[in-house]
């Protein structure tokens, strides 16, 4: 597989993902054939906003493969971070690493990164935008707790406009069989209409629905996220909304047996605490998933990897994009980049799409 | 040996404690045979606070044993500790570690975490509470430089009122024959009546001394521990008294040629720096001991180890601990655990008394 | 080799300071075969403020000859650089560690630490003092792609008479036969007057230039460095000078084709990001070499090594240095160390002249 730079998981054939995952699997079986598998190895996490989750779940994964650890935790704490552009960490941290993992809170900057390593890098997180190892994680949940990745019910509950990992498995999941969602959330933080369309081009049927209770009864899986307070119109909206979509043990004596429910994590309240014994709660042994989906994705990269910088694209347009929290705006050295849709110019950083 | 969850070291028999020391022994004579015991183990170094030396005394026994490290050390800088409970936490690092070392300020964390974790836990620090490795400490400290840990004349000096340290060491010591303790201290800040209970029950003479000079004579070990100044009544009490409890070349000079001065670090002032060359000051050499009983204690604890909940108990009180440091408080989904003494309700997890 | 506490390079012989770099040099031909050189060993980095490029260059050189890495970075984080001296955290940390990589602000710090270090100690920058590492991958650069140490002419560029890297690679070639040296900067931002004196009593040649254009082409190595804007007189002087200093593609296209680019990095502007891609610049490179130089020189120091402690000093002066920012303003147990010059006494730690 020759995949050098990890920004999105749609980077990946369904084949690829297939393959990545069965590894995934293998590993899962027997962790210590792998345990030596990237000795040797160093791989930097660069984590330009604290996300120890995230930043553990690399560790882990690179550490149970045999590997090693460089890296900072908080921009805060870090030299590099302050008075040096992300080109130039990321040309030096390559001369270190053999891999690295890129968390930035800005969109696009896992892309930007990407022309300036010599080294794979991995997306652990662009900001908003795209965050392909959860979805990669959750895609391996579904895998082995469900059996399959086709024809499945799956409900999304809680914030589905501003989750970019429900966007994210919502794509995925479209390019499988068969599968059916049902969004269940307010009218107002439904999924945004290009995911819309995206269920559309890809005739997976979708239904909205503003009841958990009323929707869980019909689903295979149930993908919860938290609903921050501030999403709401006001106080009184969210007081009357919010039990609605917390699962408790009454809501879920309606689901069927075989249920599934994941969550990204952490949650704050949206899943009751009772459910975590319900063997149909399967979001505490999602991480773990995850640790061994992280680990078929490096030893994937890794796999006759060898130190060689991409083709570095020229500008191919004068319009700066707007969004304000894109990599451009702070990385002026960066090539301008953008594809002309159907009305808008959509940067090849952060997919803003913007006049043209 | 049974034990998956480490809160109090008292849950070692005295046989137990013997073989764990036993195995610090061997590892001491030679390191390089244990080089590699721990290869592909990872151990995560939960710190809710800071203490960077039991930190590191963890970390370079667990890498001295062949194993690898994740954690944090800082609250201000995880994500973790915002915004997440304790026990997902605690269940979600289970998921990536094979033992985890925990250190939280709040008393009683120890136990509760212990209840969620499905790998081994050690307490490295539970508040005011307990701190088990460092009495694990103390002793591999005395048994290597005193040959035995009975029939020995401990002296304790400084604040013994407040000192945990100091309590876990009477308490431990007083589980083997023929030990007596002389307390230095003021009046104020001498041992609590429980300690006294303790030693009187076991049948371990003890005496209380104003002075350290006319105590040093007398004694086989001087543990020391630092004064907070904060804890005298006032600036003039302070000032009379500080120089009453510091060790310097002229106090030691009345001192046995055999004593033995321990301290668990980190010092001020009670210990002046012209001691530090004084061949009985051996607090400095206890660090290198209390890696090897770390060590010691990690391996006992992995050795057979496999995946498990340990059963969880359910509340048996309907009153909640009245103690504001207890973890209780914070943690809303934790059972109420109590056991009734004579007079009072004593909590499972702080140890804290309050009425029935 | 026999030196256990790296402080200074000058502490090396030249041979000894080939057999170094010609270790660097296979090391990095075959990085494989020392994969495991240190397996088994751990090393501690002390970074009493944030250097996290030294840092990880440290850790990555330790991780890639198999050892391990213990430590902090922020002395905000860390419990060990608060409330315990120098001495005492040097002595712990001796007990834990096979090596210290110690940073610290503080001038004559390295020297004070390796006191009380039984195992080696590498001075990874004391304040403005000594940075010695640094030195070893500057020469460990341009021994690569310069093919020699000897009948250089190298231009230095920038703020010269703070940069502390600048002196000691000065002094460090001196001791090399036939190098040049263009001395490129304003007049008030010359090399101090003992750096001419050395310059001088090495019988090496140098001249002063104020135009990085008119200097360009006769120089086989250009060293960059950093001027900062409160270096200049006033706002207006900086406007005047700053672009002279600045390397661009238009400046370089005088230089010769064998011109090589160093930086000790990070730039801010005073290379244009245009120059990255020109095959003289390796100041990316740089980075690299800097790890197998440390590579060499934690392995060089760890050969034979055995835990000891160097004789202690005892003082030889009665009056105090009196640069506030010596090591000896902080920490009072400190022997009182400095031979006499000409006019001045010298201090042992920071080499600061006071009056006798």
């Amino acid at each position: 597989m020759a995949i050098n730079k990890l920004i999105d998981l749609d980077q990946y054939s369904i084949p690829e993902l297939m393959e990545i995952l069965q590894i995934a699997r293998i590993i899962k079986r027997k962790p210590e054939y792998y345990q030596d598998s990237c000795h040797g190895r160093v791989m930097a996490t660069l984590f330009y906003e604290p996300s120890t989750r995230t930043q553990m779940s690399f560790q882990t994964a690179m550490l149970r493969l045999g590997g090693k650890i460089i890296g900072f935790d908080n921009p805060n704490n870090s030299s590099v971070s302050k008075g040096e552009s992300l080109k130039d960490t990321i040309r030096v941290v390559s001369n270190y690493a053999d891999i690295i993992a890129l968390r930035h809170p800005l969109e696009g900057s896992a892309r930007a990164a990407s022309m300036f390593a010599s080294c794979p890098l991995i997306n652990a997180g662009d900001g908003g935008h795209l965050h392909p190892t959860q979805t990669l994680t959750d895609l391996f949940t579904l895998s082995e707790t469900k059996g399959t990745l086709e024809h499945l019910t799956v409900g999304l509950c809680g914030d589905l406009l501003n989750g970019r990992t429900v966007h994210s498995l919502i794509k995925t999941l479209c390019r499988f069989r068969g599968n059916r969602f049902v969004l269940i959330s307010t009218e107002e933080l439904t999924v945004p209409r290009y995911i819309k369309e995206i269920m559309d081009q890809a005739g997976c049927a979708y239904t909205q629905c503003g009841s958990l209770t009323e929707a869980i009864g019909d689903i295979d899986v149930l993908y919860m996220t938290r609903i921050q307070r501030e999403r709401f119109a006001n106080q009184e909206e969210y007081e009357r909304q919010k039990g609605v979509f917390i699962l408790d043990a009454e809501k879920l004596k309606r689901a069927k047996y075989g249920l599934k429910i994941l969550h990204p994590l952490p949650r704050v309240d949206e899943i009751a605490v009772e459910v975590d014994d319900d063997p149909r709660a399967v979001y505490f042994d999602q991480t773990e998933y995850g640790m061994y989906a992280r680990m078929a994705l490096i030893l994937t990269m890794l796999d006759g990897s060898e130190k060689r910088f991409d083709a570095r694209p020229e500008s191919n347009t004068t319009r700066p994009c707007t969004n304000p929290r894109c990599i451009t705006q702070t990385e002026a050295y960066l090539p301008r980049l953008a594809h002309k849709d159907r009305r808008y110019s959509v940067c090849e950083y952060c997919e803003h799409e913007y006049e043209k």
